[in-house]
């Protein structure tokens, strides 16, 4: 027997399941017996919430609606390994449970701490001289992960948040100076400025794109902000800014706290963040005297696959096929990583990089691919991530309504 | 010479400019001379603020680009006209105009308040036994002109509606039950419940919907709504509401009110609401210690071309086209209706009738198309909505981003 498992973690994308996709056509190409599906990641995993992909992916028609479903069909967990010294237990269970299924290898798709876990898990085998492989499989809308050249998952948010920020610029230059509104809208990206960067692509030769960016890689001013807006109300009919839901002033405080927002604290002890967006308009408002309307994009821009980025779920699906290959080949303790080897035609191939430099280490924008003074990213910016929002691949619509592939 | 002229005017659609495509296609085809658009609508036209369509819409290919543009081409505006009698000269000042264009006929695309617009101009045209000819195309995403089966607009934003829903929900069915969260949705519809109805749409054999659907036509009770998401969460690892944003409690106030925001009122006198979704989350946290999140739709609901229907377009089309029909034969005074004349296969035709019936008068949903217990839309209402979002229309990709037709 020769049977492999795949599992998802952390936040949902567009093109998660892309992954999973490739993951179970290489491994069956590969030979392998048994392609299994953990439900709910490690967290169902440590209760045997396993399924066969069989059931759900032998015929050809559900990988191609499931390219097209968004979420984690596997349904996902933000669930942290303890370190091994405090709870060697966790771990004697998981293998355990490989052992029983004869899983040789293990998959997790995910971001920083997802491949933590990665990391924890080929670290117990190495320690124990288990013969079971463990590799992980980039999955981030945040596009924080580091090596890898971009995360599956970022060019679909990136192609949901030009399309809807034209369409928003639209909308609102569509009155007279006597209707003027600020329409501030707020973009995920807690710590690195990846997504609300992608506002930049709203610009085209029939956009003017948003009038301002701003990311947590730069400390947000609020003065300098008022002032722009000032500046520009006198010269447009429209304003539309984009604001990082993480963006902080000079004292290092997220701008949504100065505010009278509350804040949660999610299991691995991130702060919780919402209301940047509201918490400008108010001052806005207060300050100008300017209308204001502040939109979120919410989860609405990471399970959008409506509108994916056909490069983006082709990539998603190209890295799960190369973590089947290489653990086919007895690798472990890696991640997928893509690798950009040509600029114009664009040109990204697979490769495999030590998950130990991966995990728990956050990329920010580079500094020279930000425009501080003009609130706007640099054509080196532009030029990274244009490729990765490019292609449609059409939702299978029933009834008006795109269709998704789901478990029973 | 024969001349027209269309205006726009009101809150924008993701349609809207498909009936500027059909005027100006039949317009020349019937032989009018110059096709003029005013640009933010009335408002425009009395500074004289025309342009000649055939400037952009001379070529098929920016028809194309046209139908896929969404917001308002030739810019809106919220003007409303005085009374006649307290103001005749702003009516002068419109009939001057037209002569000096010899402009036959004025088209005007809008929802209650601008066909206000169409019968005060042509009342004022009978009154002074003027040549001129007026009439109305109808526009809004509310859905809430009477007469007419149903408005253009409506189901491109009923379309976006039920997907968006759709991936909200798996999204948030993604882990579970440990941190079930549950995400309250607001949706536009100030005083009737049309669009949230449409929530109803997400529901299909691969997922569960929404869990309850609050309207305006009913009044919303805060301990019934609580009862509910307490019975909710023993059973579900999601909970997805959808809203309407102008719900309103027993005594009439609206629940938005009822929280910490401030109201502000548009031109027409009408309360500009916000914050249904934000009070309802708070009102959960508080009473039941779940997570919440609260969605705005937003301005995105209304602008959302690339995922507009395509039965929308055409339909919005074919009014535009009805419109210049009827001018060119003398009539005056009314507007474009949609008739419905079969339901499967779905099947709409063009009529026309007195604006006088149609002015001012808003529609609500049907109280035997609502379960007001179940909180959740009845077969009929399904029947009646559903033909209007289906077909696609692929929007016309540039560099991973739709392309618009904008004004120079």
């Amino acid at each position: 027997m020769k049977n492999i498992i795949v599992g998802q973690s952390g936040g949902p994308t567009a093109v998660i399941n892309s992954s999973i996709a490739g993951v179970y056509k290489k491994a069956k190409e590969l030979g392998y017996d048994h392609v299994y599906g953990m439900v709910n990641g490690i967290e169902g995993f440590l209760e045997e919430n396993i399924i066969d992909l069989d059931e759900y992916l032998s015929n050809d028609e559900n990988i191609e609606l499931l390219k097209r479903t968004p979420s984690a069909f596997l349904g996902s967990c933000r669930y942290k390994l303890p370190k091994i010294e405090d709870d060697e237990k966790t771990y004697k269970r998981i293998f355990e449970i490989l052992d029983k299924y004869e899983i040789d290898s293990l998959l997790y798709t995910g971001g920083n701490d997802s491949m933590d876990t990665v990391k924890m898990l080929s670290d117990y085998a190495s320690m124990h001289k288990s013969k079971h492989t463990f590799f992980g499989i980039p999955k981030t809308i945040d596009n924080d992960l580091p090596i890898t050249d971009h995360c599956p998952g970022y060019g679909s948010c990136a192609k949901y948040i030009a399309t809807s920020l034209k369409e928003i610029i639209r909308d609102n230059e569509s009155f007279n100076k006597s209707r003027l509104t600020v329409v501030i809208v707020e973009i995920m990206g807690r710590h690195a400025g990846w997504l609300a960067g992608a506002a930049a692509l709203a610009k085209d030769d029939t956009c003017d794109g948003v009038d301002a960016i701003y990311l947590p890689e730069t400390p947000f001013d609020v003065d300098e902000f008022l002032k722009l807006i000032k500046k520009l109300k006198d010269k447009k009919n429209s304003i539309v800014i984009a604001v990082s839901e993480g963006i902080k002033n000079k004292e290092g405080k997220f701008i949504c706290e100065t505010g009278a927002n509350e804040l949660a604290v999610d299991a691995f002890g991130h702060k919780q963040l919402s209301g940047s967006a509201i918490t400008l308009c108010n001052i806005v408002a207060r300050e100008t005297g300017l209308k204001t309307r502040a939109i979120e994009f919410s989860t609405l821009q990471r399970a959008a696959s409506h509108i994916a980025s056909l490069t983006d779920i082709n990539e998603a699906y190209a890295v799960g096929e190369r973590a089947v290959e290489e653990v086919n080949l007895g690798k472990t303790g890696m991640m997928v990583t893509l690798k950009r080897v040509n600029d114009k035609p664009y040109k990204c191939e697979t490769d495999i990089f030590d998950i130990h430099d991966i995990a728990n280490v956050e990329k920010k924008i580079p500094e020279e691919w930000i425009d501080e003074k003009k609130h706007q990213m640099k054509p080196a910016f532009l030029k990274y991530v244009r490729p990765l929002i490019i292609g449609e691949l059409m939702p299978i619509y029933k009834d008006g309504v795109p269709v998704h592939l789901v478990r029973k």
